[in-house]
Order: C-alpha cells, then sequence, then structure tokens
C-alpha cells in the first residue's frame, strides 16, 4: 500500500476515534478543511510537519500515523 | 524535539546501521546525495513519499523514522 494511503486512513481513523469532524481538526491544527480532506483521499503528498501538527491534536505519535496496519482479509463465503 | 530533527537523527543511525554512505543511500534511493545531507541536518521538511524511499531503501518502516526516542540522558560525575 502506498504510503499515502496508509497515512490518509490512519489520520481518519485517529480523527474519528477522537469524535472530531474534518472541520474541527482543521481549526485545531490551524490548517485547511479541504487540506484535511484532501489528505484523507491520499490526493496530497504531505510534509512531516504537517503530519506532526496533525498529529499533536489527534494526541498520537507523528509515527503513528505512518504506521501500516495489517491488512483486512476478506474471507471467501465458500 | 522538533520533527525534522527526530526523522534527521534517525536516517542517520538507520543508514549508518545499513553501513551506507550518504552517497549510496541517496543513489539507491534516487535522490540527490545534497538532499540527504539536508535532511540530516533538519534544513528540509520532507515530505511522506521520500520518508517512505528512504526507508524502503535502508529496510525499515517508514513510521520508524518519525519514532521519537528517549533522549539520552547525561549523568553527572559526581
Amino acid at each position: 500500500m502506498e504510503i499515502r494511503e496508509v497515512f490518509a486512513r490512519n489520520l481518519k481513523a485517529a480523527r474519528q476515534a477522537k469524535g472530531l469532524s474534518q472541520e474541527e481538526l482543521a481549526f485545531r491544527a490551524g490548517i485547511d478543511r479541504t487540506y484535511i480532506s484532501s489528505l484523507e483521499r491520499s490526493v496530497y503528498n504531505a510534509s512531516i510537519d504537517v503530519v506532526d501538527r496533525l498529529a499533536t491534536v489527534l494526541d498520537v505519535e507523528a509515527s503513528e500515523l505512518l504506521k501500516r496496519r495489517p491488512e483486512t482479509k476478506i474471507k471467501p463465503l465458500c
């Protein structure tokens, strides 16, 4: 999986775990809301400064947002 | 510690652990040698694509390169 996609998924999961909307996260991190939306759709190549700023607001380590998680295995029905 | 400095230290440590010069890492990652040098001096704000490309060459996870390590405590002599 591309690192942008890893980051996009982790960002969205951490934001939702924190109960924040994209607007609220954007406001707290001082980043435009459309930029957050683009990051969650893997459109942009974020800088590590932005990753760290978002991580701080989300109370996670920056490294957590780049962590590759095991892919969910889809079990065949039969 | 600023995330750029965290990345700079981890990058240098991972490069040295792999026994690579800046030139060799640059060549294998397809990145200019002076850029590697700048990253190790916290000059630039790397993108996550670059972090991942370097991590791949260094056989580590991209997240490892952004991990904050405990600071080394300097023990007073007396």
